[in-house]
C-alpha cells in the first residue's frame, strides 16, 4: 500500500489525542474546547425535527444542492445586516462545520509551497488541514490588542493568505481591536493577501465593547468563516463561509467532490430551531455562563498560580493562555497535571516551530467546583515545578 | 485572489449543473441519481430522532470522536458477517456520504501524477473526487460480466489503486459475476495495486444470483465503502470506508482535518432507526419497487428505441446504460430530448477521454407513469436523430 506524500507534511490531531487520555472520567479536564452540555437546547432541537419530519420529511431525507439550504443561508445573511455587513445568500456556502470551511478555502487555494500566514500561537485546525495542502507557514505574533500589524505587513507580502480568529482567538482568547481590525483590512489591500477570518465564537462575548468583524472595514476579497458549534450544538456540524463569487464558484466545486452536500435534514432542522426559537436569548444564556465560569478560574489563577505565569484576560469566546516562565515546558507540566488528574492542552500544537512557552485553558466545559479544584491542583504542580 | 493550480484538472459536476436544468416541474428527468422519496422511513426516522434526543440528547448534540459513533459501526461490522466478510468496528470510519469515504481515500493515498485505474465508463464522482489529487487516469472497459481482466491485469501494473462499482455500476448497471470478482482480487494480489470498491448499490438486488463484494475474495489490502444513501437517505449523509489499519490512522488524520467528525445527531438516529426497525424489510419494499420500475422503463424502451440502441439488463440498483450507434452523440440528442421534456445524463462526464457514444438512464426516482410517457418520448428523440 502505497501513502500519498502529502500525509509526511501532516500530525495527527494532538488535541484529539490528548482527548483521549483526558477524556477519563477522574480527571478534570481544562483540555478540550466543548461547549457546556447544559447549553445544548434539547428540547428546541427535538420540536425542531418533529416538525421539519412532519412537513417536508421527504425533501429533509433526499440529496440535494451542494450550496446548502437556501432559508438557512438567507437566515446568516438577514444577521450579519444586524452588524452591518452586507453578505448576499449566495455568497454563503454551508459546510460540515466550519472546519469543512476552512479545508475548502484550503483545497482551492493553496498551492504546495505557497507561503500561507497564521497567528502565532493559531489553531491548531487549521495548521493541520493547510498542512495537507502544503502550506509554507509564516507567523505573526499577538499582541494583548491582536496581531502585531507591522509584522503581519512585512509577511503578508506575496503570502496567499492570513488565516485570523480576531474574536476570542483560538488558542489565546485575545482580541483585536478596532484600530487593528482596519489596519488588518488595510494591509490585505495593499498586499493583496487574501484574509481568511475565522469568527466561530464571535457571539460569545460577555464583557467589553462589542466589535464587528473585520469584513466590515475589508477593501478587498475575503473570507469569513462562521459556526453554529458554539451558540447552538456542534453535534449537529453545520458552519459555513462567506466568499467572493469566483472563489465560491471553485468550493462548490470542491464541496462537490468532498461531500456532495452537508445533510440536509440538520440544515433544515437548524433553520426550523432559528426561526422557531429567541436565538439571542438562547446566546445571551451561553454568555452568562461562560462570563462566571472565566470569572470563576480567573478568580481562581489569581489565588493559586505563581506570580510570574501569565494569563490573558478573555472578554468571550471558551479559552485563555497562560505564558510559563523560561526553563518550564508546558508538555512536562502536562504529564506532571495528569498525575494530579488536572488536564490542559500544552502549548506546542498551536506553534509551527515548536514553541513550548504556554498552555491552553478552556473554560467553557467544566463545572464552576470543578475549575475551582482544577486550578487548585494545577496551581500546586505549577509551584512545583517552578521550585525545581 | 490566487486560485489553486489543482483547479484546472477539475470540471465542475457535469450530473449538478444538468440537474438545474432538469429540475424543471414540467421535465421528465432519468437524469439525477436520486433515490424514489416514498421509499424514506419518514416515521422511523422521526421516532428515531425524538427517541435520541430524549434519551441522550447532550451527546448527540455534542462533539465527538472522528472515527464515528462506535454501535453504528458494530451494526455495519455485524451485517458484513452476515455476508461472510470480517470487519472489525475498528477498520470502519463512519464518513459524511460515501463521497467522503472517496476523497479521504484519494487524499491520504494520490500523489500529483499517480496512475489510478478506473472503470469505463466511470462513476463521475469518483473521476472529480482523483481529479483534485492530480490523479493519472488509465481506464478498463467493462463487459457484461464485469470489469475486463486481461486489460486490468495490463493497466494495474505500478497503479496506485483500481476504483470499481462491482455490483449495479454507476452509470451502466453492469454487475461483476463471482469469476471475474475472484480475478480482479487476485491481479490485486499479483499488481500491489489497491482495490476500492464502492459497493452503493449491493443491496438493491432484485434479480439474479446475489454475490458477495469482492473483499470477501482479497488477497491484498483493500478498501470497501458503503452507504445508507440508497437504502435509508440520502439527505442524512452517511456512509463509511472499511481499510486497513495503517490507512485508516491517515484516513482519520484526513477526517480530522475536513470535518472533525461527522454529525453525531445523525448518527445516533441512523443507528436507532436501524435497530427500532425491520431493514431487512425496509430494503426488500425498496427492492421490490425498483425492481418494478426497471422493468417498466426496460419494457418501455424495447417498445420505442430503434433496435441499433444497445441496452444493459441491470439485476439491481438503479441505473442502466444506452448505447447509441456511430454518427449520433449522446449530447446532441440530450438538447433535442430536453425540448421534448425529458432528460437524462449525456455519457461524456463517464469518460476520461470525451467519449459520447452513450447515455445514462435512472429508473429509481420517477413514478411507472412517467417512465412510460419519457421512454416514449425519448425513443421519438432517437428515431428522429436516425433518420438525419
Amino acid at each position: 500500500m502505497q501513502i500519498a506524500k502529502r500525509m509526511d507534511n501532516v500530525q495527527r490531531s494532538y488535541i484529539r489525542e490528548i482527548l483521549k487520555v483526558t477524556a477519563r472520567p477522574d480527571i478534570i479536564s481544562f483540555a478540550g474546547g466543548l461547549p457546556h452540555p447544559d447549553s445544548f437546547p434539547v428540547q428546541g432541537v427535538a420540536e425542531a425535527a418533529a416538525a421539519v419530519l412532519a412537513e417536508s420529511g421527504s425533501e429533509a431525507l433526499q440529496y440535494s444542492t451542494t450550496e446548502g439550504y437556501l432559508p438557512l443561508r438567507e437566515w446568516i445573511s438577514a444577521r450579519y445586516a444586524r452588524q452591518g455587513i452586507e453578505v448576499s445568500p449566495d455568497e454563503i456556502l454551508i459546510t460540515t462545520g466550519s472546519q469543512q470551511a476552512l479545508d475548502l478555502v484550503a483545497k482551492t487555494t493553496i498551492d504546495r509551497g505557497a507561503p500561507v500566514v497564521i497567528e502565532r500561537p493559531g489553531y491548531l485546525g487549521a495548521i493541520q488541514c493547510f498542512s495537507f495542502y502544503g502550506a509554507q507557514f509564516r507567523t505573526v505574533d499577538l499582541t494583548p490588542l491582536g496581531v502585531d500589524v507591522e509584522a503581519l505587513r512585512r509577511e503578508a507580502k506575496g503570502a496567499r493568505l492570513f488565516y485570523a480568529v480576531p474574536s476570542f482567538q483560538n488558542p489565546s482568547g485575545i482580541t483585536y481591536d478596532e484600530p487593528t481590525r482596519r489596519e488588518v483590512a488595510a494591509i490585505m489591500a495593499e498586499t493583496g493577501c487574501m484574509l481568511v477570518e475565522d469568527n466561530p465564537y464571535g457571539e460569545l462575548r460577555f464583557m467589553g465593547t462589542p466589535v464587528a468583524p473585520i469584513r466590515k472595514w475589508a477593501e478587498s476579497p475575503s473570507v469569513l468563516l462562521g459556526s453554529f458549534s458554539k451558540v447552538v450544538s456542534p453535534g449537529l456540524r453545520i458552519g459555513w463561509a462567506c466568499a467572493p463569487a469566483e472563489l465560491m464558484r471553485h468550493m462548490v466545486t470542491a464541496k462537490q467532490a468532498s461531500d456532495l452536500h452537508t445533510p440536509m435534514f440538520t440544515q433544515r432542522l437548524l433553520h426550523r430551531f432559528l426561526v422557531d426559537n429567541d436565538v439571542d436569548e438562547h446566546i445571551a444564556s451561553i454568555r452568562k455562563r461562560y462570563g462566571a465560569q472565566r470569572q470563576c478560574m480567573m478568580d481562581a489563577i489569581r489565588k493559586h498560580f505563581p506570580e510570574c505565569v501569565t494569563v490573558t484576560e478573555p472578554e468571550g469566546g471558551m479559552f485563555l493562555w497562560c505564558g510559563l516562565p523560561e526553563g518550564v515546558t508546558s508538555e512536562h507540566l502536562f504529564h506532571k497535571a495528569i498525575e494530579r488528574k488536572v488536564a490542559f492542552v500544552p502549548g506546542c500544537p498551536f506553534y509551527v516551530d515548536g514553541t513550548d512557552t504556554g498552555f491552553r485553558l478552556n473554560f467553557s466545559n467544566a463545572s464552576q467546583d470543578d475549575i475551582v479544584e482544577g486550578i487548585a491542583r494545577l496551581g500546586a504542580c505549577l509551584t512545583e515545578e517552578l521550585a525545581r
